[in-house]
């Protein structure tokens, strides 16, 4: 059975868009190109995130395997902010702090894998995220300024 | 963790040439960049078919969900021979016969899902073949007839 893709968009999958929570992301929609089915007890997910939008920080028992398929921008990974672009491979494993930020200028878009069974996402406290802060880095990318700063 | 993404190579990620048998496929390579661990009992590889090869035109108990890379080509699903390109997901479901082939004059490369424990792929009798062959798609595609005839 062939999905097949035009202009970031497959045939037969329907796009969600999130609004309903701008405090925790922003801009991303999500499309849902593979749910468990046989020997793969997995689903398979496409997010896009728009210029200057993010997904949810949050960390959780289950992994991601992450593969960006468009544009760049950075991720954080605990302590770590590393510029992501198309082509990289991102493992998220258990408990790690971790959020998709299109800070680069252009949209971000990525393919995600996760247990078809998962575990909820836990979201930072207030003293978490000042703990966060405290890092010079981290800091500048949950300001979203990780990126070039002039556009 | 990130494997970072250069040229359709990842950073640490060995790449495998399949040189052994020719009769069965053709100018195909191969890097794991996944291995079970955690929640997701998959391995992700991302192969790559170079212009005019082929993978194995083969059978098996296991699933795989495939996402084309770079450029384009053919798939045979059964009796059903399909243009693919960048971006297009394939669902091949237990014991459909497949084969990708990079029959459009340019590299294909597609990342393709299975389960970390599989059963071993099956491959056609000559009685097989000959059925195949009946079908006048399939014997384009098998032939490697069914991209452009002017190159």
């Amino acid at each position: 059975m062939i999905k097949k893709f035009s202009d970031y968009t497959w045939k037969g999958v329907e796009k969600h868009i999130y609004k309903e929570n701008p405090e925790v992301f922003r801009a991303v929609t999500k499309q849902v190109l593979f749910e468990h089915e046989g020997d793969l007890p997995v689903q398979f997910r496409y997010f896009e995130v728009d210029r200057d939008g993010f997904s949810s920080l949050e960390k959780h028992e289950h992994m991601h395997m992450v593969v960006i398929f468009r544009g760049k921008g950075h991720v954080l990974l605990n302590q770590q902010v590393s510029g992501i672009s198309e082509g990289d491979l991102i493992i998220i494993r258990p408990w790690e702090w971790h959020q998709f930020r299109a800070d680069e200028g252009e949209k971000l878009g990525f393919f995600c894998l996760v247990n078809a069974q998962r575990d909820f996402p836990v979201y930072p406290t207030k003293d978490d995220l000042r703990k966060m802060h405290e890092n010079p880095a981290v800091h500048s990318f949950l300001q979203g300024q990780s990126g070039p700063r002039e556009k």
